[in-house]
């Protein structure tokens, strides 16, 4: 059964954003990263901003001012609100159409679906350091200490939201190391998948 | 680089014994699975039943016999003196000779070389609970108990001697969902990639 929706949970600096891009376009599907950024800022009104930040990372921790200030009329914090609103469209172009997205926790949002493919992109130390310094201009140890923020970010966002654990081979349907199969045969072996 | 060693962890009932067997003979490497146990039953005098049950698992609980009774002259518990004797031998194997092996901590073991593809085969629990009735003939909730078990044995063996998560996608090189996949597909993914 060919897979109509490829989902990508990416380590920083694993060059998983790169691979799931070039799945979208030698696939021809539709591509989805900051895409659902703006059709969530669109539906709830919260800012972009707010959203870019809050949509893959854990809630914040500054749970009083959650708890007394930031709740809507049905009681959801401005994170639950924001993550409600996520979903919702997650599942809609899903619905709707083939495609490719990255992070959200789309593998657990869509996971009462059969035809899609959850794909993890990990990476070696080395390399991932490589692509960060060079990408955001920083030192290594800033881009190491950058790696440790996001992953760790992404990871309590995931396990938060799906009470499974990040980076677990058993969430997904394949797991890759990019640095050491390289990114091509990374993007080959996602295409050859999906059309199975 | 063509990798000259593979490793494979593996849950219990996702037939990654069957897909290393099958990569194995296709590569035509040696196959590394029980041999191990004999080679180290050779080398430290414990029986291949001992080595059996504790090669894969974790250290038995029963640390007070351990700490007080199990020891040989260097102060090695037995568990500890067989898990030198399988490293020793997994390393030996390894510079030797082109080689499958399945479990045993063997991505750790060799995580020093650039030349090792580490696979972790996983799968869905329908099609495991399947696999195990037919092979152990067992009820559903007999092999559902049984893989619990045994993926729990494998996990404490390998975070015990290890100090890494047993089936976290980063400790791999690839890690693929036999239920998903296909094992044939699986056993062409493995080839492909170790003669890249």
């Amino acid at each position: 059964m060919s897979k109509k929706i490829i989902t990508v949970s990416r380590e920083f600096g694993s060059g998983g954003r790169y691979i799931a891009e070039q799945v979208a376009k030698r696939l021809d599907y539709e591509y989805y990263d900051k895409a659902i950024i703006a059709r969530v800022a669109e539906e709830t009104g919260l800012s972009e901003k707010f959203i870019e930040g809050e949509g893959e990372y854990a809630p914040k921790q500054h749970w009083f001012t959650y708890a007394f200030v930031g709740r809507d009329q049905q009681g959801l914090s401005l994170g639950g609100r924001m993550y409600a609103a996520q979903r919702k469209i997650i599942l809609d172009v899903a619905e709707k159409e083939s495609c490719v997205i990255v992070g959200r926790c789309a593998d657990d949002i869509l996971s009462d679906r059969e035809d899609c493919l959850n794909v993890f992109i990990c990476g070696d130390l080395k390399e991932k350091t490589e692509r960060i310094t060079k990408m955001y201009e920083l030192s290594e140890k800033e881009a190491q200490r950058k790696m440790r923020e996001v992953d760790k970010k992404r990871s309590l966002h995931y396990n938060y939201y799906t009470e499974r654990k990040w980076g677990d081979a058993r969430n997904y349907s394949i797991a890759l190391n990019s640095s050491q199969i390289g990114y091509e045969k990374c993007i080959d072996i996602i295409c050859d998948l999906a059309g199975q």
